[in-house]
Parts: structure tokens; C-alpha cells; sequence
């Protein structure tokens, strides 16, 4: 049995879900997942399916190339098919903090996540005896405003190396430089330690304490060259009192920013996420 | 512009969706909304759609005799067709607390609810002047084991009188009997003050106080024969500790039933609800 | 049985709680709460204690005057003692939103809050029927920039003639002049429809679902002149996906106003409240 | 500066607050946090006090003599006193699931635990590369109906050994002898996948999946004779639909259980648990 993804978005029309339907019933295919999204107010159209095929002569570019002339071509839409028995690569980009990194390294090793992890970059030393114990490569890449451009190419050379997908911030505390966005345009997570677009940038905890807030949260998001403004993937909240400190709260927050970020990565993993208009679409 | 709601349900076969969605494309409808689900296990497969219709010339009893000759007869469906302008009558029964009572009627009256409240039953004088507050007409109807039969008469003589769709137990403390249950099958709604199944039967709150949770719930079923055990459509929780007594715990609870006895009727009313082997789709 | 509720707040100091404590001891009283809190940042001591007195020579002016002797004075204590048998009055502000008032009302009816509410005033004459439906007087005060002092004074006239001690704006349209709010500071009560500080101002909903959030919120928060910016007493949230439409944000946001309204009306009201420094301590 | 923390529960009576506090002044200690709590169905009083001592001449010794001389025997008082700055001594319990021992482990390498592991117990030899990954010294104690008692005693010569002061059952698959539970009365933490008393025993999920709720959850408690029956330390839940599969509840649910687990250890080890009557008073 072969498991197919795929995603499709394009403008609002009659008729969609009825024409990939029959594609996919016409080539022997089982729906076994279809969920679908309109967006009124920009009239656009998502559409999310999974199907398996038990067909010996099942073969992905013919499927590929019929679905572009068949489908993609009349429709005009923007669209991508996966197979589920391929698991996309996820480089880990890491500065100090090891809470989220050892969330990550602890699922993947327990096999929750259907990724390979070939890779951590960081621009410090501090974590390399992390990704040791659990014998993942370690690249220590040094970085900061006046070795913008060199870090950058040595990132981009690694990622290229170990033929990334998508690329985790798990608390890296340094920027993401324009051209790696572009790179990879809605393929960078980040978490940030804050409900956003509440407390933006830099200390979150710290201002949310000044403010007096009842509850903390933390946000998933893809990169983008606006700070802390990308698409929103996840965010989860926790209750808090007057009786927290600024350590409390950033205790709290630990396992708040391990929650959100490993539900993004699962979610961007499984092909479950879209994004239009630095919005998300996510069929979970 | 129509709108119309059609829930299905059949045996998962090939080809469903696309044979549904090219109807609705072949009768010039605009599906708005589309969620599909198989149950694996049972084989089962659920579909509500929304569609909507400009033609002037739309007309609903044709659609369903073409929707049965060829859908519903060659996939066996079971199948349902509303239209959105119709709004269900929802009988409210209550016997002496008035929490959910105020709730519902207070959403009703704020024009929240899509649906229409002719009448209150009830076993007690007790709520009287809060039915009268709100303008419903109000009815005695006495109840208990050893007038059941004349009970359940009289309800079912008011139900028929006032044409009513659904049922709405807002805490009301006695039995309902299996003659009214198989008359409103699927269609009387329950709130019960715990998580389900813990906590079945009387006086759950103290049974909570007694073991010691963390946590304490609320539920909404569809009624059947045994006891608490019909069908869930939404549960809700607040977190409770060692600090909290009995009392403070129905307090909370209280809280607990307004909502999710709220959303259960919104679901119901709205269509949302299937039901299947004593397990409801919800698709919201 | 008399039962008192004492609140402090002074410098953080050796020996208070003893020095309290004993008090209440030595006047034969019992301790049935104590809740405190030190405000590190700030070095400040906070407390909530209720007692309660068998003797039938108890008498509060005695122990109002011995309190300041003894220990308000040698600590430099900020204190209020209340006997819980007095229920607050409370006013509540609406202009032509109900869904807030039908749900205080309809607790109040029901006998949740331990407070009383002697009058309505509003800016419009929408509300007025629902006012009456529970018989509660209604007061149209017009509102507007151009008459503020004229509206503020009729305002005032009427709190000081019902003898209000707190107010609650239940989505009042309008802005509270600084007349008002030094006359009841800390004593006006808002809910906000946003998880403050995100979103302050107009329309939220909106805005958060410009943002792309999978989280809405609101807030509940003792007005000061600046806007939304008030010490937070409540808030809570509910999740939101790509599938709600703004319309659907603000019903679902009607219910976390409903909620966390009403638990903020019922912690002010049952003296769970202190303000420092743009903070509340809620002892709950 | 020593910080110590003290717990104490007696019978309720007049003045405990008050002599507590007089006697902490009295020996020249600061009191950094006071939570309080009387059950008043049993008449129990508990506290929990933090204080802190400036004094070089502080000795332990004397404190907790003059303790039991001057306040516990006079209340007949129960109590306990800890130094902050011993970290007690937690084996951990596991059979093969590793998703919750991962997370402990990860959470102890980042220096999250005030707590030691000295050692890992299993009757399977599976986790052993795990516990090597993180340099835990791991023992492999077989057991099973037929050994029951030899698995006891090698278990307990371990304990006696490492000089564990408490146990954490990291869904560990074997029951936990009578002699052992006598051992390490409420010392023992269990994590259950179930909201209990929601579906205690076997196959929580499936029994949860069949019954059609709507949330799952998770129970951390400490173990006693009673399967899932001992005192509840902490719950949490996540909400599940229909379109969730046996599996996914799995998968949801070993978050809960994580997280359940990792709140529980936390509270233990902070010395902010108490247990009366099968149930636990949590000052958090």
C-alpha cells in the first residue's frame, strides 16, 4: 500500500472537490483523509488528502504529471504530493538553551517524529555534548552582525550538504539572515517564549511579569523577515498568579515552549500546515 | 441565496465524496463547507456538507427524491437534509435549578441560538416566574415513578402540541421514560454534572470531593436506557485542589454545565452532531 | 457567628503574620483563611485573612480602633476589614451589547454572587427591557465627548444616590472620565474581548484574526485613565483555528467575556483583591 | 543564608498560626512563604512554611528539638523539616515505554530537578542504552508473579543501597509489592493514562476510545494497595474528536502523561505535597 499527501491551494471555484475526487477515484485510489478550507474573504481554496493506492503499477511522476494536466493546469492551482514512507530532513539550529533541544532529541529517539534529524547547527559550543549523547552530528557555526555574510554561507553550505527540508529554531538566539529565509521561505520554525503578538522581541517573561498577566504563552511561527511577525503555526497558554516570579514564569514557560514547538514540528512534518497571506491553514 | 445542511452516513466505499460533490456541481450548488470522517473500525463513513443555492428555480423536494434515486439508494446511505432557515424546536425541561435555565434563556433572548424555545416542562412550580420573566409558556407536568405513564402522556401530548424537534434536559431530576426516549431517539439532550464515565448517577461532586481529583468536569449526552451512558457530545474540566469544598466545587461545576450544555445545544441545533454505535461525530 | 475578612498591605517586615495572628487570637477569634504574599521586586507584604467570632460582645469599631493601635500603626499597615454579612452595590454600565448582562443577571437572579445591584446606567435605551425583565432600575444617561462633564456628573449623582461601592462596565461603549475613575479607583471593572496587551483598543477580534492567531482571549482589569491598561484581575482564552471566520471569533469571544467577567465580579466582590503598582494580588 | 522548609498537620485549634510564627521570629528566622489549609470535615489543620536564617550560628539539631519540645507536642503536631539544599534521592522505575523516561531524564540534564537519580530499575533490559546515553547507573531486576518476592528484596537491597528517598514509576508495567508500598508509604509516584477514576487498570485509551469521550487525560498519583486508587497529585487533559484514532489518543496522551509525571516529580522533590486521608493537600 502506497500513502500519498497532498495539498492544494487556489482560487474559490465550482466543482474542485468534485474533479480531484474523480482523479483520484479514476486512477484506483481510497480517500482515507480530505479536509478543505475556504478563505472567504481572499476567496481562496485548500484542500488537504490523503489516499492509498494498493495498485503493483502505482507511479508517482505519472501521477504527478496527470495531476498537472488534469487538474493543476485547469484550476490554476498551487499544489505538492508527498509520499508518506519519505521523512523530510530537519536541521536543529541551537544556542544555549538545552530545554527544547532535549524535548526534540527525546521524542525523536523515542520515534515520535516521522523526520531525520541529520544535523545541529549552533553559534555556540555550549550544547555540542547534547547532540553527543545522542549521536547526532554537531556543527558549531559562529555568528553574529559582523560575520553576517560568512555565517551565512556556512550554514547554507551545511544544509545544503545534508539535503535539508525545513530547518527548527530551538531557542537559536541569533537572526536569520534574509537570503536563508528566502531559502527557505515558510520551512523555519521558531518559538517564541510569548503569546504573540503580545510581547514581541527580546524578554517576553520579563515584560509579561511587569504587565501582571493572569496567563503566559508561547507561539510557534514561520520565519520571516519581519520579527516575530511570520505565520503562526501553534501557541498554548499556562495559568499564573501573583505568586510566580520572573523565574516561575520562565519555569512555566520551559515546558509551554517545548509543548508548541513540538506540536509545530509534527504538524509541519506531516505535511499538515499551509500558508497564505502570513496566515496558517492547518488541517490536524 | 438557499443553504441547505445534508448529513450521510453508509458504508465506506469507493467514490462517495466524488459522487456527492458532483450532484451537488450538476444542480449549480456551491458547496461552503465539507468535512468527511471513516470510522476504520465499523467501516463507516460520515459526510456533512453545506451548500448553497442562487437558482430561483431551487426546489427542495425534488432534490431529495434525486438525491435518494441516485445516491442515497445505489451507496445505501442514511441521509438528512435541513434547510437553514428552518429553526428546530427545542423543548427545555428543568425541575428546581435554575443556572442553566437563566444560561440558555439568556443566550436565547440575546439572539444567540438558531433555534426556537415554545415551551418549559418541568416536574416543579419552582422556575415558574423565570420562564414567565423570558415570555415562555410554562408546564406542570407532575412526575414520578408511581404516575410515570401519566407523566410521560402528558409530555408527549405537549411535545406533539407544540411541534418539538429536540429535547433539553437543563438538570432536570427525574427519569425520562423509554417510550419518550424511542419517540426522540438521538434528540433529547442530557447534561451531566461530571467526567464521564467517571463520576456516574447521584451526587458527583461529592463523589469528586471524596476521591480527591484535581479536576472536575461536566458533560453532555444524548439520553438513552442506561443511566449516563448515552452518546457524548462535549465535555469540559476546571482544575479544583485541596482547597476547594463541596460547595466550592458545585460553584465551579456550575459554571461548567451552563457552557457545556450551551455548545451541546448549539451543535445539535447547528446539525453538527452524528450519531453512530453509541459515539457521536462532531463536526464543528 | 460574625464573620470578618481583613486585607493588608505594608513593607515587607519580621514578625507581622505573628503579629497578627496573635491579635486574632487574643480577641477569641478563629483564622478560617490566610492567604499571603511578598511582592520581592517591591519588598511589600500582602495578606487576606477571614475569622470569624463566637462572642456575642464581639463588636467592630473596637476592633477597627485596636487594629490601627496596635498593629496598622507600629507597621504602617494599609488595612480594610469587612464583615461578610454586607454586600457590596454594585452598578453595572452597558450600552447596547446584552450578552455580558444577561449573564450577570441571570447569576444574580439565581443567587451566585454575594453582592447587590441597585441600578443600570447606560448610554443607549437599548437595554432597558431586558433591565426590566429582571427589575432591576434602568438609568439613560447620554454619553458623548461633546457632554462628558454633564454625563460624568449625572453618573455621579446616581452612584452616590444608590450608594454604589463598585462598577462594572459590561461592555459600556463609552470612556470613564478621570472624575470617575480617582472617585472609584480600583473599583471600575472592564472586560476587554483580547488577551491584553495583545490587541488593545478597538476591535480585537478583527485584529487578532488579521494576525492569524490559534488563540483568542479576554481580559478583565480595574480602569485607569490609560486605555486597556489597567492591573489585569481575570483572563482566560479559547482556541481558534483557520476554520473560524471573524464572526465566529466573536462568538466564541462572547463566551470568555461572560466568564471571565463574571469571575472578576465575584473576586471583587468577595474581597479577593488587592492593587499595587498597576498589579493585582488575587488571593483565590 | 539556610532556607528550610517545614510541613505540619495536627488537629485544627485556636493559635497554631500564631505559635508557629512567634516561634520562627523568635529564633531570628524570616518567613518567605506561608500556605495554610484546614480540612474542615476532618478538622485537620495543614501548613507549609519556607523561612530563611541569617544566623552563622543556626543548627538544625536544636531548631528541631526545640520544635517537638515547644510547638509538636503541645499541637501534637506530625511534622517534617528539610534543608533546601539537600536534593533528595529518586530511583526511577520503568518496564519499555520510554517516552516519559526520556522526558525525566532530559529535564534532569537541564538541571530542571532538584532531585538525584541515582539509579534506574527495570525488569526489562531495554531502556538500557537510554540510561547509558545519560550516564545512569541501570539495574536490571527481573519480576514477576512467580518471583515476586525475590524481585522485592533485590529491589529493596537497591533502594537500601542508593539510599533512595522516593520512587517514580515511569510506566512501569509490573505491580509494586504490599512490603514496598510499607516502605515508602506516599513516597511512591505512579503516572496512569487515564483521568481517574475514569478507567483505572488495563488499557485505558482503548477503553476510552470505545466509550466515545471527548477528553483524555492523565493522573499521577502516589501508590497504595488499591490499583489507581491511592492519592491523586496531579491531572491534566487534552481534547479529543472522532477523528482521532485509538492511536492518536496514544500519541496525545503520552504528552500528558510526560508532562503529568514531570509536575508531579517537581511538587515531591519541593517538599509541597501532603497526604491525609487518601487525599494530598498541594501547596503550589
Amino acid at each position: 500500500m502506497q500513502k500519498i499527501t497532498i495539498l492544494i491551494h487556489c482560487q474559490d471555484q465550482k466543482a474542485i472537490i468534485a474533479s480531484v475526487t474523480n482523479y483520484i477515484a479514476s486512477i484506483e485510489g481510497n480517500i482515507i483523509y480530505l479536509d478543505q478550507h475556504v478563505d472567504a474573504d481572499e476567496n481562496v481554496f485548500f484542500m488537504r488528502l490523503e489516499c492509498e493506492f494498493s495498485a503493483q503499477n502505482w507511479d508517482m511522476d505519472t501521477i504527478k504529471k496527470d495531476f498537472q494536466t488534469h487538474l493543476a493546469a485547469p484550476f490554476k492551482m498551487s499544489w505538492e504530493i508527498y509520499t508518506q514512507e519519505y521523512k523530510p530532513k530537519m536541521a536543529l539550529f541551537v544556542s544555549k538553551y538545552d530545554h527544547c533541544l532535549y524535548d526534540i532529541l527525546g521524542r525523536y529517539s523515542a520515534g515520535e517524529l516521522q523526520l531525520e534529524i541529520p544535523l545541529i547547527i549552533s553559534n555556540h559550543e555550549d550544547l555540542r555534548a547534547v547532540a553527543e549523547r545522542f549521536s547526532i552530528p554537531f556543527h558549531y557555526v559562529p555568528f553574529s552582525k559582523e560575520i553576517k555574510m560568512e555565517g551565512e554561507r556556512k550554514q547554507m553550505d551545511l544544509l545544503k550538504e545534508y539535503k535539508v527540508d525545513f530547518i527548527v529554531l530551538a531557542r537559536y538566539m541569533q537572526i536569520i539572515t534574509p537570503g536563508l529565509i528566502s531559502l527557505y521561505k515558510n520551512k523555519i520554525i521558531n518559538i517564541h517564549h510569548s503569546f504573540l503578538p503580545a510581547f514581541p522581541g527580546a524578554k517576553p517573561y520579563h515584560s509579561a511579569f511587569k504587565r501582571g498577566v493572569k496567563i503566559i504563552g508561547a507561539t510557534s511561527h514561520y520565519v520571516t523577515e519581519g520579527l516575530d511577525e511570520g505565520p503562526i503555526i501553534e501557541q498554548d497558554i499556562s495559568r499564573v498568579s501573583h505568586s510566580h516570579s520572573i523565574e516561575d514564569f520562565i519555569i512555566k514557560g520551559r515546558d509551554l515552549e517545548r509543548m508548541v514547538l513540538a506540536r509545530a514540528i509534527k504538524l509541519h512534518a506531516e505535511r499538515k500546515t499551509m500558508v497564505y497571506n502570513n496566515k496558517t491553514v492547518v488541517f490536524s
